[in-house]
């Protein structure tokens, strides 16, 4: 049984530390370790999830995602050994820096992430960031969108080789649909904030993508390539499988 | 000065006959006849609006669109000469049968229809029925979504000789960004309700198609066969203009 | 170089027909075949469908979906050997049975289908039904919804040993989130237009499944069964993938 | 009859305190005093607010909610005996310290708020703030996400002895569902703008929490920790009752 | 371990009963026993789920709710003893017969539900039964919305006495936020999707009442009696509370 | 103090009668009576609430709205002297007869009501029929939608001299903008749910006609004839003031 | 014929002024002359487009509305003699400064504009400085919400002496369907964007507005309090009229 | 085949420019060449884009679009010759500067673009620079919305002279269909983000010129003048084509 800190009339921000409950197991349990999401957090706390995940009893890599330059740092600071990956920013101008300790060995499986367009840079970079702290290789192709469907087609031999392939796309998304139709592996979709107007940041793509015309298309939540990744682990897990399963 | 009709405190339904106003010059005016359009109205209404066109000052075909079996059966009974196209029903079970009067000529420019399923033919022989009333030469060439890429790409020739091209498709609606990059005509793109679930009845196609990343694509209203055929007539008009404009 | 046919001014419905573009290679381009889909086809039009499948140089299960009743009997009729799941009709009252022939040989890899409720079984019904025609092994277990914790949690153990989950859940869709903490296994969660109200026919729950906050779930259209069918075929094939990727 | 303000042609910006009109017997009333909203007001005005709140006949503390640092020092300077709990900021950075001047003695009745991840903090602390102001002994525990169900399923004891919870989330606020099946207590669902993209700024959790499949579940408005203190206060008024009501 | 059932290739619609797993202990473990929704069962399914649960080992009311009359009849002749209220159909015309076995003694706590329209009346019906079946006393007062405010003001009084109140309301629901300046007693909010137009099914009123300007209101989904009455019934049974709560 | 009526465990649903609660002085309290609305009504209901109205001590027309044959027939049997405007259904099949018993006599002011398109017409003559009923000449002017603009244009003469213009339009309701520049009446705009696609059955008109650039044009619910009306009642009310206002 | 202007390759941003087509009649055409918007102009254009109107042939007040700072200083610098009502900004935070030249004298017809917080006092005061620079006496009573009914009631003597009544409100709008329940007064509601969450930046206030289940309320756009005092202006200039309308 | 470069550990931000997949045959291809769409971009990769586009095997004119100050000075410092026209901003405050390099030979075909407002401009602009780089002359007439109708129609000549019209407006749109209604050019139509309140950023004209009355007008997206002007290009290649088509 836990035992819920009291709240004092007058409590510090600097309580929030106590008010983490880490995951410790999650990789055991569900193939992806917890991640500390550094929005809302301060510097000192995003040091401190860290630095508690590092030291408790869990295994897998530990991230630090979409931090901005002093969360990183502060991480960095107190948690030698990190590698980051400033991947920029999405469309709503969040910062994307991914900071990975204990990155695992390289892993069987390896992705393809395709962009439509550089703006979706940020958010493809993100997930490859994930994906390499997993220890699978990792291939970023961009700016391919269907506007020149010679560009796609070039990867054509890429997009038959890979055991995973992420398609990262603002606007209307049709790149999802185009890949979907080149491989037969699990397409994951992300639907990014990219562009104006009628994009509806994202909105738009994330209903497209849902309604793909193709067949076998999966979707994750808008500029969410951590998610897109974490999907992307369990996949390629299924490759770590040896013997029959029930 | 016109003089509206005073309403009297129980109007029969007939009396809706005398509130058509009947626009005969906008052929002139437009360069697209005023068409009748059925819903609401009786079949006694519809067959006076079609005689009112032809007995009028106006030029350019005669078209009841969206018509019923009774309502085209009607019109045709007290307008001998008239052809119906009957098209099936949309997606949301409208009946999409057009009956033309007074075919024009043919006239230059030709146009190619695409639908990504089967389910958009009714909304796209509504477009080609309207295009051929006036005179352009129309080729139907459905079934080709961007999820098998080849049947599109099959038909890159005549997407390179159309004058004007229309693309119907419901759900993503990606074929438009996809043949869009494949002509230097102009592209009209027509959503349609066609599927269920994350296709919102149109609504995502509309926003992924005004979304697109190639450049040059416009937009008409969800299953507006109709207004997509008449803006292809606008722009097929360009081939008879001759001298220089100013 | 294909040969569109040209619309004649008066098509009969019967002209579809010519309208199918059979993609008889998508099995080996996707790793799924193309299926009929049956809505806005006529009953004659379904089994000729199925018969040019079955006819063509393709591979792979051929498959008609929400048909009704109509369609599935001709299509048997015209093309014995089929087998029909009727998986009752969706939220909106859209038939959901599914014809297979040519069902796959039995393959490695298993899908467990979880739903919310026992209205979310139709959908799971059609998931389950397309898994199996390619041959792999599909549990359905029903009304686990998050209401009653312990349903899905005396389920933890069908969690931990299948190779990939679909989770069919309406109104707000937390199973879905819930379960991907419960399992390595890919998630694949479809959202449902089972209820009334607030679950605005399903758009509620797409939009929580995109926005979960357990990362690695892939979300599909809203009661696309066979969608998420499809994309748990695209996973399971990394099970019979041998030697490195690259 | 009360006296309405004339509008001079160039009112001063100071004119709008004379345009509060204080609703000092709300407590007496609806259970709950008047509070003061600061957005929108300067900071005299908010200071002028609260000191006409504590000068006139009603009962109850006197509280000013989402506060800024001015906001909350000028009240404090001219009000003295307040007591500021500062929750932070929500997600779209409005800050959220709330003041409270009078607070209620103990009074019978104790309120668990949980919370889905940190980032729902602060509009908990808000809502901690206002039921301690009320008298009410309130836990925050923080970080119960159903992503790792064991955080929330070890506070079971406390949620069985709570007399009501909140539940603070955003994203796609499964925790809601989850923890009204583990507790008889009322269960005010709170949906916050925590996190991007598909969240919608709290528009997913809000109607996923309406749409919620655990009955019993209601729901306030997003970020609106101080709405569902309130309904809590009114909920753990039938405590006090004692006797037989009608 | 639970078993759960293997998927036949052609399973009968029958194999519903068995997918059903009934939450006997949900009356112990949040206060209100689970109940059967009626739509998208056979009456079959709903007689026996209905079975299920009398003999089962969980205590409380067993409900049989939206049934139709069909559902009803089987349910009521299977199991005899029940009683039923017809609350005639909300505005999608589903309907609102509410069947209950083995209904609640008496028990402390009163309710009023207030309609704003005579067209909130069947949700306010179900509501009522609901709370009924769990022995509150309740009182129903119809067609008091804000456009004549002196209805509801006439009601001053028994706002002031109930235990808690339910404001059933569809357009612009107002009713809620002035019912809750009137009384001390919690608030629940039924929004309906009463009324045409701009009321949009109910969204409206569901946006309306979540932004409501009287804090301390809480909502439920769009038509949702039955869940306001589970939330009432949860409120209530604090009434049951006595000595100190921790 | 009101007698609210208890809820019998089976109430019939005759007993909604009981329910009315007739606002009697609405007339003098806001100038204009309470009419009956007649969906989810039983035709006795119908009669019922007429004849309430016509023995009670108000004033004004009594008026019976949207009703279907069943309903106008059982309220004009049971209470003599009515007479019946049938305009017909608006796009969404809703019967719109009017039935209106002591109407008003002739009085100051006079409303020109515009529809852009033949299938507005259902709409504006309900709104007439309530005009005529409080004895305000009306005048429709139908099918000068804004394609053609000569037809509004011929119409200028009346729009200068009307004391109020209705402007009732579907699809993207352009023609309030333009009318409400070509005169000093108010403007009040009803948008309708007539078309189809993209008008989101009168979603489009609402948002367009609110967003208008023609200053001063004011806008009611979609398809809301008769609140159009009562708006305009209340305005050309200023016509019977005579002497100086406060 | 107009001499539109050629656009050279490179235009100054001064070109602008040149864009302006000033609408001189608008005052005799429609009852409100052409304002100045400031947004997206220049200070200078702002002056500009003053002095244009102040010395052309058109007849009534000059207005420039919602200016900042700098646009109200240069336009009063180079047209000295106008007034300026600084109204502070609305929730969206944008100025809302109207700057009046020739003001109208004095004319009958009495304004009343509710609020139902402090903070729709901006658009409140917009609305008031609009109408008494057409000379209309104008009263703003502000905060009288209907969370505290009493505090509307109080001036249900003002609801009732005046021409035309304006409500102002934000969040759920319920101030607009009671104020018109209590006067016999054209109701103008105004929604506005103030508030959080649910509130949706005043889309909320708007659907709930044009869903009144009081009849007779017009709605203008959100934060449209201009709009609201121009309809307000054709309204009253009903008590200019004398003798018979036709 | 192309060679997908990997992406390592910590990537440098200018890795970007190895990212860009320059389409140089898109003028070939689709009639438009391919632009650089500048946000997102550094200033660096700016001009490394517009440096590879203007040394590849590539026709037609190079544009840098949606460019800030930085962006631009930096391509133009790098690749001399270029022409650059400042529109000012879009409502959403993003700078609307296109750079053209290479522009085009004076070509057959002239659009005229109207706007609605003064607001409107920016995007008129920028859709005229780019149609100005084809070669086609092109008049920009600004500010004739419909409120004062005398505007547009003082253009009418323009508009039956016009090869091409393009209207830009926010708010409801309603100058497409008015313009429509008096050329027999096709009409793109340009919804923009202008205004506030009720236009939804532009979404409000989107859907109200998608839904528009006059046949023909197509549409692209919120704020697109680069795609409407890339729209009207192709369509005025019509004018080169001479001979017959197919």
């Amino acid at each position: 049984m836990a035992h819920p800190q009291r709240l004092h009339p007058v409590p510090g921000v600097d309580a929030a530390a106590a008010d983490l409950r880490l995951d410790h197991l999650r990789m055991a349990r569900t193939g992806v370790a917890e991640a500390v999401y550094a929005p809302g957090k301060t510097p000192g706390q995003c040091a401190s999830a860290v630095a508690g995940l590092l030291s408790g009893p869990g295994a897998g890599p530990v991230l630090l995602t979409r931090a901005d330059g002093l969360q990183s740092a502060a991480a960095l600071l107190r948690n030698p050994g990190g590698t980051s990956v400033d991947a920029g920013s999405d469309a709503t101008d969040a910062p994307l820096t991914t900071v990975t300790w204990r990155a695992g060995a390289p892993r069987r499986g390896t992705a393809l992430v395709l962009t439509a367009g550089t703006g979706d840079l940020p958010v493809a970079r993100e997930a490859a960031a994930v994906l390499q702290a997993y220890g699978h290789a990792t291939t970023v192709v961009a700016d391919v969108g269907v506007a020149g469907l010679h560009r796609v087609l070039a990867h054509r031999e890429s997009l038959a080789c890979a055991d995973v392939v992420l398609v990262v796309a603002g606007m209307e998304g049709a790149l999802a649909s185009v890949a979907a139709g080149l491989t037969t592996a699990p397409v994951i979709a992300v639907p990014t904030s990219t562009g104006y107007g009628s994009g509806l940041e994202g909105v738009t793509a994330l209903l497209a993508m849902t309604a793909s015309c193709s067949p076998g298309i999966t979707v994750v939540g808008i500029d969410n390539g951590f998610g897109a990744a974490c999907a992307a682990v369990r996949t390629l897990a299924l490759l770590q499988r040896d013997g029959e399963s029930a």
